[in-house]
């Protein structure tokens, strides 16, 4: 939902970013380098993998001076490797330097995203399921997380309480059972939102279905119980889609798609990761 | 330089980091728990670590709720095993259920980072030698992140481009020379704050050395160089702080403090990490 | 979404509020009301109605001074008639004065909204048919004004660009027919979003059933094109949703109703309204 | 006080009010749309009426992206029928589908507004009473509204509690007296700043004047105690400006008007408001 | 139009303030003080004065940590000779010492303005002038200073931009006249602001009267000039008011108000200032 | 920090500040000029002194509107004399009348500073001994006043309680003596941050330096105790700096520098001051 839309809120995350890392001023570069010096930074990849948020970057560098050229050398979504330049920024030194920590502390996390979903999406190949992120993204950095998962070839999962319904163990508890909780939930919700429900036994399988969920989420099942699920919901509401999670790994995920779910959730995808090794080399140019 | 002190910089993250997840409201509550439910919170951690962050998760019910009571089981820095209860929010259900997951995302972040920290830390038992983190911090995040590192045992390198100067090696050439960008910089700012340089050989810890530098950092250097390095400026200017940089790993941490520098510091402390498992289970009181 | 929930939002929107109405200070009450005055403030029904906005006044004085003491005598949802006391607030004589136009002009506005879907909640009566907003709302009371159409007995439709797919006509001529947009919807949405497509014609609603949407909408349609498509769209996929939009008034919804749709969008709810007239009276009370 | 000045304040309500729409972003344009996509969009009347809040519209666009091009057809105060061609908007087919909503919105009101205050400024044509608002505007949107009615021929009153002295019953009642109220508010204000009296009696009208009131609020009182108050204020202090105020309509402008009043103030002429119809129509350009 | 209202706007400059003074933490206090300790601060004047500021500080304590307590020894507008104690607070050593600075920066300029305010006040003690202010205070800072002149004795001019109309040479320029401007500005303004017109001429005199002003500027007149225009403004029209401004001091303003004006104003009342000296002596308590 | 880095901080300190005296709009100037009305203002001196502040002045217009045209004449540091011409800004007349108050108000304020900083630092020509500011400054102006002290020829002392460590008696008192202060405040801190100690005695000198400390003030001591604590800190410890500080004058700054001091702290250049009478003559130019 980012970059070719209006991204008000992202420049505001922006702004605030290079006040915590600016703060009262950049004493280093104030004091040594000359006001009018301009420079040339190139930025490129010291590992391989798949890159994301080259549009960030550049959003960063035109917020600190808009006087900057960025160029683009590959676009977010492509496998680089070790030496391949990312970008080519250009203009004021000081302006440059004041960027570059946040542009790259950005490019590299998100880089790292879209890598390992990359990792997890490849091992899916030929297969109907769709890899999807959590909620379990950094506070202030979902909207790019989720961005970096679809750069990386996976889908997202809802973006956060507001847009969908999501009944866990402890509102099956608070409204006294599943039929109850999607209920109660269809009543309040707008007809456009949709109800999913989290399960962990076939029976309760069977009463989500009843309940008429729209989605119904196999929690930590083992595969038997999994692809029993998928029959029974596939056989009896086959517009029903079905998402597994649970300790899904690179090991696992293959074979949790073959027990014919819609669906797998991550939580590692931004939960624990490896940032991408990415720098900046700065050439004077004036 | 939190929790006991003046935390408003934080509040007003958290403010920000709620609406994220909460946007224009969680429906799934809204719509299934009824208004005036209570609950007892039970936050456990899921797998061995170093905890920190339990004044943040604090914090963060805080704001959602003010009537929330959050009695802390551990304090931050403990070492912690699966199944340890970490702390306990009892009040309305809404409000436990509306910061759960910032509450825990901020937790188990925070004490990753601090576990890989004491990791590194334990490493040096009996050395004199100082770890500290840099500013490949988490956009938003680098006064918990910094934080979590002082948890875990470590210490902080500066907060930001403000408070020392740190001169590398595009201000060297911006300069016209380490002799030089070190005048320029003692000119410029207060007699209060100091002067870092950035060498990558014998010669250049040389020029730091006549031009004043009250630190020096060595990039890279082999043991034997670094060796080398820390003799001269321990022999010529016994004041000088020596700090030792890049790739740092667990392997290597106690060979580099060996070589006789005063601080090592280590990206990778908040650059990539694994979460720490923790979760919060919730028990209906009312 | 709101009131029982976390009103931060909504507390911002009331400090920008009041900003706009007290600016540099009420110089009329400093300067005439002695600083210690107190007062009890009834607040009354001047005509009949539907009140909404109770806990939205209350939440007004609280902000500006969470000493005052507030005491509702109704509760949202309540008709009302001329008369009828629907609060009293007391304590400090300026800062219920303050607040006093802030939280009139909101529980004049609501209620006016409240009343108006009441009117034509009623006409729907024994009907299955669910009366719901649109995004004609007033700028930044979308959340409150959709809570009035609740508290009246209306439903909500989505609650901005960001929750559900809309398919309007200029979407369609976009991406180049029916079928397509769908598609590339289903693709780019995480699967716990539904699709909506808007048809003028049959052949629309077909090309809109055979794309795969979730709710397909009539526009502006006559009755008998409307109860052939109800009965299209049923017949061939039970689980689609139908809604009717397009020049509803007190004197069509229940036709409109009888043609079998599942929900009436109705723009007039909060796009043009009467205020309900609602005043304080004040007492002194020290 | 807008459109030809520093519109700061403006622009940042408009940035919060897209976020209310737009949240995390308009999930069907950028799903069905593609990027480079171009429209004009074409916003016209479909009623006839008095249009205000062109330069809003324009500003809407221009916050969204200032590389849309914008021009206006008509100007604010023009009287439009059904039909009538507004402006147009030229550019990215995403940016204007963002802003739509929002802007017609505003100029659907701000034109209701403009309306209104026409139909009662037209029954005073010929006569020198001056139709002013007052503060039972929108919250957050007092200054559009205000310049809305200028723009429908009326006039303003106070612009809030900071900017003139208002002494009501509450705050005769508060100081003891209207004597008193005067007394301490002449003391108390800068001697820029004016003191309005609000009278319910011929008595209170004397007292106003012998305070020394620089404006008199006839509030509700029929036509013949109007007419003699005017007589009584005009004969002893022609520079003392009176205003009428209460359950002012269409039908009973007029007749107030020939009391002799200076100052006619409307509270519905912002208070409840029938929208005036616009919308806007795209076609693709590329 | 402080302290006895809502003053959210204070609080929120009082938050920005403490950001520029704490920043990322106040490491001296945070490593030396242990966190439970307690002292009683001492606020005493360190030369003669009057005091203004005293809810000031006390607010700045409190938004620090609502648990201080705050214990006023004397009222703004107090005399205070050397040695007087002004205020104690007690409670967190660490939060007294966060608030200190900026507490004492307020009062410390807030008391230099009312105690200079004091000795112009004092030279018109018997006369009836009113001793005003003007637009020239600190930026961020104005609502305070105009109170501390209030405190001295003062009254205040307009507030800002918004509140009063006053037309200068600049203005008459470009409208073409006096009376240009007064009509064009008469049509404009609400019935309840008044226009001031700044003339430097007895025949610039004539034409704001003839024009209908409000209040009268006489701008740098000599004696003379100033008594023949307050004697023809008088005669002619006695409800308008006269405004004498232009480098008025302490020598020269008994002068000024004999010639019968109503009021003067002094920019240097807040232009330029002495500071009262002010400090906080701390004894542990705990 | 300012005028050749990242000036957001800067931006939003003026944008603040113009809403505090533009607020809901320039009535006058709407009023009585018409929309397109374009004028040449000059800025000049009305008094000797040097100018500081011009790119600030030159924001200011460009915060109030991009299309105006700013031309400096003089710069910062330049000593101007009564009648010099600062700069010419040229444009749109309204925009010019909006911003004009606030950029004198900020030319003045600062050209005041630097004028008597200057003073200051020309006695100590000849002499090494730095002169500093201190953090009396104006709340919200801290870095505008610092770089106004850089720009009269003086240096600045730590930017807030973030950037350095400096130990007062209170905190002495709180951590139970001087070596326990130093010791805990150096394992607490970065190895980039320094220590300041303040004495009182020769005993506590010998102490601050046996404890480690980098920076040693000399809290208002009288000449022979300044030149015997100076001249063991120097036996001792060469590297450890020695400031001045207490009731600092124009006559005693020498005698104070020639004790052999490094650096000489001033309260009063910021805290009480006298503005530089600078002001703005309007041409019409359309």
């Amino acid at each position: 939902m980012m970059f070719n839309g209006y991204n008000e809120g992202l420049v505001e995350s922006i702004r605030l970013w290079l006040k915590e890392d600016v703060g009262s001023g950049d004493v280093t570069t104030m004091a040594t380098i000359p006001p009018g010096h301009e420079s040339k930074g190139i930025i490129h990849a010291k590992e391989d993998g798949v890159v994301a948020g080259i549009p960030v970057a550049e959003l960063v560098f035109q917020v600190v001076d808009p006087g900057l050229s960025f160029t683009p050398c590959v676009k977010d979504g492509d496998r680089v490797t070790k030496g391949t330049v990312l970008a080519v920024v250009e203009g004021s030194t000081h302006h440059i330097l004041t960027g570059e920590r946040l542009a790259l502390n950005l490019l590299q996390r998100l880089s790292g995203i879209a890598t390992r979903t990359r990792m997890f999406v490849d091992k899916l190949e030929g297969l109907p399921a769709r890899l999807v992120d959590t909620r379990k993204t950094t506070p202030g950095h979902r909207m790019l997380e989720k961005y970096a998962v679809r750069v990386g070839g996976g889908a997202n999962h809802r973006f956060g309480l507001y847009d969908a319904v999501m009944i866990k163990d402890n509102h099956i508890k608070g409204a006294g059972g599943i039929r109850l909780a999607v209920e109660r939930a269809r009543a309040h919700i707008p007809h456009t939102m949709t109800i999913e429900v989290e399960t962990e036994s076939l029976d309760q399988v069977e009463e989500a279905l009843e309940a008429g969920a729209d989605i119904i989420m196999l929690d930590n099942m083992d595969k038997a119980m999994m692809r029993e699920a998928v029959r029974r919901i596939k056989t009896k509401a086959p517009h029903v889609r079905v998402e597994a999670s649970g300790n899904v790994s690179l090991q696992t995920v293959k074979e949790i798609a073959e027990c014919g779910v819609d669906v797998i959730s991550v939580g590692r995808l931004t939960y624990s990761f490896e940032s991408l090794d990415i720098s900046l080399d700065l050439n004077a140019v004036k």
